[in-house]
């Protein structure tokens, strides 16, 4: 395909619309050589929903894993202004820092499953408007940090791991969530990096004034992330798109990453069939939201990092799958008899 | 310490009375790293309890996993002479010959995570005896078989999954659990290959059946495994046992390996302290005895495979553990502002 590069709202959802669906070819292969592999039907469980899954969105069969990719996204939020984090605003830079000189957590990951690593900081001296005050983006601001994670995503790349960095940026997701599914604020706002008591309560609070602002304003996914999101939860959409089209499958990571593929698949939730969940971390928000959208994270281990860790992680289970569905013998290669 | 090898029950009790536990010191040097490292404190969940648990049951800071391995223990059962699989007993030793020429799930999930492979097999031309019967084995059948496993661990392994391959053997585990903890034998008894209707109904019943047979011999764990077991599961409470004795920390597999640990814990669930379970199968007895062992899987993905396909699965999970509290920077060495 040539480089989709799209200019406005409307250029996005018309990129949208024609995206895609899986390869039925490939996905014909994976079902129909599973049954043959010298085990009981169905005993790899999701391994087996997962080499199928990948087959059909990368359009492959077997499904290829050596090229895994991570791509964090990093962005500062006006809205830090209000007390909402535990640690201040200079840390989402310093931590971009620490991705580049291989100090954190997502590095080591990345190692340990031989992924590829790009860190893409947004515009970090120029924090995202509080969006207390009005959206927290003009569609220009936007549409940059879209196409900035569209770009990231290359055809190379066998699975990509999307996840971000950015202080306040729990704040940002409660209020998408709030603002795409109503409810409580109280209910999609969470620790975060580790407030707690008053300072909790403070901003579940911030997150209801914030969606309050802007309620005439909530049909639409995209426009919600413009108003409630921020510069990373754009840039993770357009990864996602990019994706799609390039015929990467996804993991997606914890609560921001999902909110702000949340506000994208509004009203159109089979845009998300090529991504997978790759954990449901530690922050209460994130199990509501993926019942929404109706994902079963891969790991559940009490993890509440970002920064695609949990997506990481959860590469070894793909990488598990790829293996037995790819390298297994057949029943009739072992001799072994089939079920009776 | 010098090789164990106990030559009856009495033996293999003193040599567990004896066993060690955790590493002070390697305990005491995880935790001072774990809050120096470049992430919110507690923010990689799980992830920090199982580097702690590999230093502490290694004896070792940083705790190491560049070689980890699996061990299959393969067994056959009298009791497949009552209809209790969905596949012939032959299929055991055709599997073994599977494991030995590389086309099992095993095979390919080692690869994918570096892990070397030994396939055990115990027997297999001379089943147990059918423990509706009478004792599955004698109690020389029952300590060769244990020393079977504990000769298999080595202390140059730093971590060992345990897993079990054997047609009629999740009929074992069901008794097992059933004569461990009592309630009803349906809810210890689960479709293993793929039972179903009727056929599940009788499995449940021979279930009942043989354990009420041995109903005045339940207290004790070890002579329950002896009377109620296979050699398989004889050899992975070896195993369990001789990896302790040479500080090697276990990965546990599914149902019939849990089912094991179980027996050889009862009365003494801190002999599992150095154990960790991969995953919660798919076999409905599993997530109940994990309970009742007070044991929270690594993974949880419906599989119901055996052959340590779990336990070789969750070294992902370890792997990622062990790099970022190796490899992270702490928050002095990458200039990154801790918690205000």
């Amino acid at each position: 395909m040539t480089d989709p590069s799209p200019a406005s709202l409307a250029d996005i959802r018309a990129l949208v619309a024609g995206l895609p669906g899986p390869d039925p070819a490939a996905a014909a292969a994976a079902a129909a050589r599973e049954p043959q592999l010298t085990k009981p039907p169905g005993s790899l469980g999701r391994l087996e929903e997962l080499s199928a899954w990948l087959a059909a969105w990368q359009g492959r069969h077997p499904p290829r894993l050596e090229a895994p990719a991570a791509l964090v996204f990093a962005g500062n939020h006006g809205v830090t202004a209000r007390g909402v984090s535990a640690y201040p605003a200079e840390v989402t830079a310093q931590m971009v820092a620490n991705f580049e000189a291989g100090g954190a957590a997502v590095n080591q990951l990345c190692q340990a499953f031989n992924a590829s690593l790009a860190v893409t900081a947004l515009d970090l001296d120029r924090p995202t408007r509080d969006f207390c005050d009005g959206p927290a983006m003009d569609e220009d601001d936007f549409v940059a940090a879209f196409n900035a994670g569209l770009g990231q995503v290359h055809g190379d790349m066998d699975v990509v791991c999307l996840g971000e960095m950015g202080i306040g940026n729990t704040t940002a997701a409660a209020a998408l969530c709030h603002g795409l599914y109503g409810g409580d604020p109280a209910d999609w706002t969470g620790p975060g990096t580790g407030v707690a008591g008053p300072q909790l309560v403070s901003k579940a609070g911030v997150v209801g004034n914030a969606v309050a602002g802007h309620r005439d304003h909530l049909d639409d996914g995209l426009e919600v992330l413009r108003r409630l999101g921020g510069r990373e939860l754009a840039a993770i959409a357009g990864a996602i798109v990019g994706a799609r089209a390039r015929r990467v499958p996804v993991l997606l990571d914890g609560y921001v990453c999902c909110a702000a593929a949340a506000a994208l698949a509004k009203g159109a939730p089979g845009l998300l069939d090529h991504c997978q969940v790759g954990h449901v971390s530690a922050e209460p928000g994130h199990a509501r939201l993926l019942e929404r959208l109706g994902k079963a994270p891969l790991l559940n281990l009490g993890m509440r990092l970002g920064e695609a860790s949990g997506a990481v992680l959860a590469l070894g289970i793909l990488r598990g799958a790829v293996h037995c569905h790819a390298g297994m013998a057949t029943f009739a290669e072992a001799g072994v008899t089939d079920k009776g």
